[in-house]
């Protein structure tokens, strides 16, 4: 019997462990869902394992995990651009999603799904409607999600008043409870689209199952305004008040936080979601991630959802992130490109609740695990791995993907799911809005 | 007899002509190196060109045109990052540079040949050593390029003492006079490291022979206070004082400029070479470019080299410049995407000196002609051509390249470039470089 299921062999190992281990000609073994050994790749025979992965010198390393989607919106990509948030919302993105039904979301998620595995990530952090139609997506194509309904206080087109939100969170959370890839997780929009009342209940929530509490907060300079007239506080001063921070939250954008703010989020160990292309592309603001890493924050790297990005692709997001930070400090040596790559894999992982899961790799962890094909000019030469992915790559260089033990794509051809039909689906989708804005 | 050389065709045509216009179901008709014609695909009955380039309902636009970039530095990429400008400087880059020569500048500049080609660029603005080996380069590749060999104060690696190098550009004047591909241009390396003799001198050469004359200027902070203390003026003003701006003239970078500077910049209609990116990561500062351009001053986007962005594609390129001016500027709707695809198409080419050669698709001017392929998750749906080629796409999605009626690249196979043999030659002056920082 060969002793490995897969065995990815002959490339540069980075395996973002603790110690920042880089194996150069090495080799991950994968047995049923987790990673088995990690080595030289000498050591490991090609006849050890049941299918190899050769990585023709390029990069073997753990999945992307992006830790904010809203990946039903693939749906709306470039619907509205360039407009004033509020004409941009109004006018066209509550219209559009006040239309949505379960199907739409699942095609749209599972398109989602398609760009992601295309692009290097295997794992997601999703808030919207009908999130069971995201988990089931995920669960199809074989990726590793977080998953929560949004909950705010108005009626919502999935599950109508507020206290069937919760009703749809528990049953969702009953659902998924023991499933391999699917989180689920309590996620109310934000402070000033939710009630005190709904936040604390949703904490508890989320505390009781111990779950990851998920929430947008301090994305806009209005939003801030409007808390301060309502409650004299800021977004996170309010969110400590009604005592909500904890380890389990994850705090989405946290653009206009100050230095009290980030106090607080250190003191009670929040996570941060830093969605530096959404904040641009939306004249949101620039998050301070230096200093909220240097506050001690754990800060995980996402691209939001495709309306406003607009697309998934986390290489472009590193990129992004990394030069934006230099620019805004005037200090090229912020945010370097290790850095950077912690923030989209295992600090992502860590924002998420799932560090022990998946992010890095290491013998025991889940084998998500990516290939980054290098023979190509853009990626040549080679004198730094972190600085190729980070400044160099794009999503597009992935070969191979495995979640979970399960190869989910090889030679860029998706191996879960139909990307033909998926694209038909949407498209057809986005004629009905086309029509419908008539 | 066929009446076309080349049908690229079955695609939304996007002209960037001087009325925008698109045509949904078009195609581009080949005749020489020249558009024949442009119109509905329905027009063009496929028996009537020798070879048809079916664009599967993608979009048929023209090439991009990159206005400043260091080609050969493709030998540096990763080399060095995250680290202070100096350091960067004098302990990587100069080092590096140092040893150049003639063959190692011909390898990198086809390297940068085949990435840019690979990536939707047909037309690229260099600056750097040896530059005849660049000029060779683009001419194997097949690439329209402006080069200008590099003019300082202090000895070349290349030409020796400056009295040499204003010979060795009038000789690369001589030589490519006639190209149908490759201009000269005069290439001052910024004011800081030039004399206002040498300035001037370039610029009487500029004027004499009608080429364009190409400086970096107000990079830094750093070269704007040595401008001050040197001359008393900022960079911009020193270059109006010695006389030397002028239509001709291409200033690359131009982020410390002020008020004053754009007045000037505009009135003596000086054109702009905007380098995001790199200005990004080298935390150099953020080039006023809206206010530049109600100033009435024409901006061309470019990539700058490898060193400091690190790659060539001007598609990233786009996104980031839309979205880093709109947080900049705390406004969504600057920098809308017409605007950057113009940056980089029709708008480069006129801060070249070549918009009646290249930069849009109207009948008469040279075919530079690409192909985008959005049958592809991340391009799905499709509601709006300009926003998908800004906020989606990648230079990975170009699937066909015509430069001046030659297809040099189909299929994502680069048909006038050896890519291996490329590859493998850089590969070897990176071990090189390598072994000698050991």
């Amino acid at each position: 019997m060969k002793p490995y299921d897969i065995l990815v062999t002959n490339g540069v190992v980075v395996t973002l462990d603790s110690k920042d281990r880089i194996i150069q000609n090495g080799a991950v073994a994968i047995s049923g869902d987790r990673i088995a050994d990690i080595g030289p790749a000498a050591g490991f025979p090609d006849g050890e394992a049941l299918k190899i992965i050769d990585a023709s010198g390029g990069i073997i390393m753990p999945g992307l995990v992006n830790t904010h989607t809203h990946a039903a919106m693939t749906c709306f990509r470039g619907l509205a651009d360039d407009l004033p948030l509020m004409t941009w919302l109004h006018d066209y993105i509550f219209p559009a999603e006040a239309n949505l039904d379960y199907q739409k979301v699942h095609a749209g998620a599972l398109l989602a799904c398609a760009e992601m595995i295309l692009s290097g990530t295997t794992c997601f952090a999703d808030m919207y409607l009908f999130e069971d139609a995201v988990a089931q997506a995920a669960k199809i194509a074989g990726m590793r999600a977080v998953v929560g309904e949004v909950l705010y206080d108005f009626p919502s087109p999935c599950y109508g008043p507020i206290e069937q939100g919760f009703v749809y969170t528990e049953n969702l959370i009953q659902k998924w409870r023991d499933d391999p890839l699917v989180t689920v997780a309590v996620e109310p929009h934000s402070p000033y689209l939710c009630a005190p009342e709904l936040l604390m209940r949703a904490a508890r929530l989320s505390e009781s199952h111990n779950v990851p509490l998920i929430i947008h907060v301090a994305e806009t300079r209005s939003e801030n305004t409007t808390m301060h007239e309502r409650y004299g506080k800021s977004p996170v001063g309010h969110l400590a008040d009604i005592g909500i921070l904890s380890p389990r939250l994850l705090a989405c954008h946290c653009v206009t936080v100050t230095e009290p703010d980030m106090e607080l989020l250190a003191a009670n160990q929040v996570k941060v979601s830093h969605n530096p292309e959404s904040n641009m592309k939306l004249a949101s603001g620039i998050a301070p991630v230096p200093r909220l890493m240097k506050a001690g924050v754990c800060v995980g790297l996402g691209t939001d959802g495709c309306t406003s990005n607009n697309n998934l692709d986390m290489f472009s997001e590193m990129d992004t992130a990394a030069k934006l930070h230099k620019v805004n400090c005037m200090d090229p040596t912020v945010m370097d490109a290790p850095a950077v790559l912690k923030m989209a894999t295992i600090d992502a992982a860590r924002a998420l609740g799932l560090s022990a899961v998946t992010g890095s790799l290491e013998i025991g962890k889940k084998a998500d695990v990516i290939v980054v094909d290098t023979r190509k000019p853009h990626l040549t030469p080679m004198y730094n791995v972190y600085s190729h992915l980070v400044y160099a790559a794009g999503g597009h260089d992935v070969a191979a993907s495995i979640i979970g033990g399960q190869l989910v794509m090889e030679n860029r051809r998706l191996l879960t799911l139909d990307v033909e039909k998926i694209m038909a689906d949407v498209c057809q989708i986005a004629r009905d809005i086309k029509t419908a804005g008539k």
